[in-house]
């Protein structure tokens, strides 16, 4: 078996340094983030701009991600089974409940947007595809962290980010959670993320029964809960009947 | 200056192979298509799936492009300046002309659309960001050969591609018609892409003057052009408008 190939590993960690904060950095930040020698970061930058995957802003000189990505990124939603087959499932889905529909799976300990339907009316809506979102404080990310092990061991021992007062902050209390919703098959957020919003999500399983991914609705908590906060229970049937017809659109056997 | 390398520029090759055709491609396919040896391509393939740039399907074996690009990409998004300073024109130009807006740059030759606006109504439509699109035979693809002589050298020798009966087919006539261009100042596309189709487009200038994208508006011949098949010019002067107001905001000199 060949190792992995050091230069690329390094190219990679650029193009992910590059994708944070503000998105613009010199070659020597860019250098001492990563450890690197100014020369060595600076012959990997210039094959990455030849490439494409990397653009050098001409009055600063700093460097920022390339057009290259752009499309190799809605490639990949091209040719991404679980979004291709889930898209007519979210769609009714959108309709039936009246919220906004979103498909994520996991992606290095973070939850990915790979799909999202705008909230079936007039409001002004921003699109969520290829957002990274944290994986115990959203329905999604629970219900990944439940069911998918590679998910779950993404997530660091210790404190969580807490992103509002009712986000879960201890792996202990976390553990708790995800151990409730795999005995119900499903998992909500209550302004875990967001004070005012609430989430209800449902796994998605592909061949073999393995959960690939995570679908569910997003909205204003009055709207997606009753009087106690508690998650409407016909949403989460809407939700839960979605995911499994994606489910068994990927060949995953019934449940 | 250090030499560009070669690791990275293999995996980029290899990253772009994915991103045609069925997008699932096998090692040795992979490996015959580029020239390398099994081995070599099996130590880059396995790195970048270490990166989540490529994804392995585990009952055939073959690749597919991973989920982190699709992050990266709207993190490229996220960062284009071009498309930030745009948005709120294009939204303005969607509304005043009636038509679908997209915003488009160069990227190896093609024409890559970075914003889309929906036409405003309630028809389906695709979002086409991400797209690549051919040069000679868009509206806003000509305008970048017209201005922008890096895409202008990207353009092969000889017969190109032809999209229907109106495509431009010799360099020698697009030649003549970018000089058209650059004497009007706009560009369109009247079913040279797609028969009862059009598009009419301007150049975005960014600081300094250089041309630095395009803007356009597409949709049916019978709406874009008047009966003798040219573009209205209620709608070219909209579309003018548009890519001037936003060249401004990108710090183009009045012009």
């Amino acid at each position: 078996m060949p190792g992995p190939v050091q230069s690329i590993e390094r190219a990679a960690a650029i193009l992910r340094l590059l994708a944070q904060g503000s998105g613009r950095l010199g070659l020597s930040e860019i250098a001492n983030s990563l450890g690197l020698a100014r020369g060595t970061a600076h012959g990997i930058l210039r094959t990455l701009q030849m490439v494409g995957f990397v653009e050098q802003d001409e009055a600063t000189g700093k460097y920022q991600l390339g057009a290259a990505l752009l499309h190799l990124g809605t490639s990949y939603l091209d040719v991404n089974e679980l979004r291709s087959r889930a898209i007519n499932w979210a769609d009714a889905l959108a309709a039936r409940s009246g919220e906004a529909v979103r498909i994520g799976t996991h992606l290095q300990g973070k939850l990915l947007v790979v799909h999202h339907v705008f909230r079936p009316d007039d409001t002004l809506q921003t699109l969520d595809v290829g957002v990274l979102l944290p994986m115990h404080a959203t329905a999604m990310g629970k219900v990944l962290l439940a069911y998918d092990a590679n998910a779950a061991a993404a997530v660091p021992d210790g404190d969580l980010e807490p992103f509002s007062r009712r986000t879960i902050r201890t792996t202990k209390e976390l553990t708790r959670a995800l151990s409730g919703i795999r005995e119900v098959g499903w998992a909500a957020d209550v302004e875990e993320t967001t004070v005012g919003e609430a989430s209800v999500a449902a796994p998605i399983r592909g061949y073999g029964g393995l959960v690939v991914g995570a679908m569910g609705i997003s909205g204003p908590v009055e709207r997606l809960c009753d009087p106690h906060n508690r998650p409407r229970p016909d949403l989460v049937t809407f939700v839960r009947d979605a995911a499994r017809a994606v489910s068994r659109d990927l060949g995953a056997p019934r449940w």
